[in-house]
């Protein structure tokens, strides 16, 4: 069972998700940056993720392609905001292929909770409440849970 | 008279700004980027400016300090999200020295009204509510307009 919380308080435009996992700060951050580690655990299950860019750093740009098993590709890119740690977290801009110049901001923090148990605290904000209201309804929190879990087991198998 | 129009409507985290300048949207454009012309125009009338950093293309980092009289120095910096263009407009990050860790997006958009007149609209999304108020409260809105009427009469005379 997971403790994920997706919080996205009607006529606000900003989506807060929390959830734990049974591993340190580090290495959860690692997960979260790391090109191949990305690549195995991002949701949803039914695509396969390729990171096209990952430079991680103050200015630094990403690009993700998910591939639907017909061919259908789905890319999200971005730019780091200030330098990715540990301690200050992530922080940077989201952006769908799809609906190109709807930008959000992501921001992920790390919270030690001892016992080798870390939250992850995640605000994203958009540029309207339509925008949030069409990432909720996209499906975002089953897909992100489906990862979440694959992300659970490559932490307990390493 | 200017037009000036802010929107922050209670309970929620973004900022809606509209504003328009005797240009074309080409100029108003480049004043938005250009490091001289922003270091002329940008406001509040109290402060200097300096542009340090401003790398404009996707990923680029811009950086600005701006300093009271006494000397007191206020540092603002962020990344450029896509290639800014006259066309898709310039979608930026924004973090003051201040309150580090309280980033914002921010898009500028422009559209000829034609006769020489452009519209521009900003939408500035906040990760919060309370930092979306403390930017309101900051007096924002005053040092923008000052900032403005100093791009009018740059505009007029150039």
């Amino acid at each position: 069972m997971s403790d994920l919380e997706v919080t996205a308080t009607p006529g606000t435009s900003t989506i807060e998700i929390s959830r734990s996992f049974a591993t340190t700060p580090e290495r959860l951050y690692h997960a979260m940056i790391d090109d191949e580690l990305q690549r195995q655990w991002l949701g949803p299950d039914r695509l396969t993720t390729e990171i096209e860019i990952n430079e991680v750093r103050d200015g630094g740009r990403w690009r993700w392609v998910q591939k639907d098993t017909d061919g259908t590709e789905y890319g999200f890119r971005g730019v780091y905001h200030g330098e990715p740690s540990v301690e200050n977290g992530i922080t940077r801009t989201f952006e769908f292929d799809g609906v190109p110049g709807h930008v959000s901001l992501e921001t992920l923090r790390f919270t030690d909770l001892g016992g080798g148990s870390t939250r992850i605290d995640i605000v994203s904000a958009f540029m309207s409440v339509e925008d949030r209201d069409g990432m909720v309804e996209s499906g975002m929190e089953g897909g992100m849970e489906e990862g979440y879990v694959r992300l659970d087991k490559i932490l307990a198998d390493s």
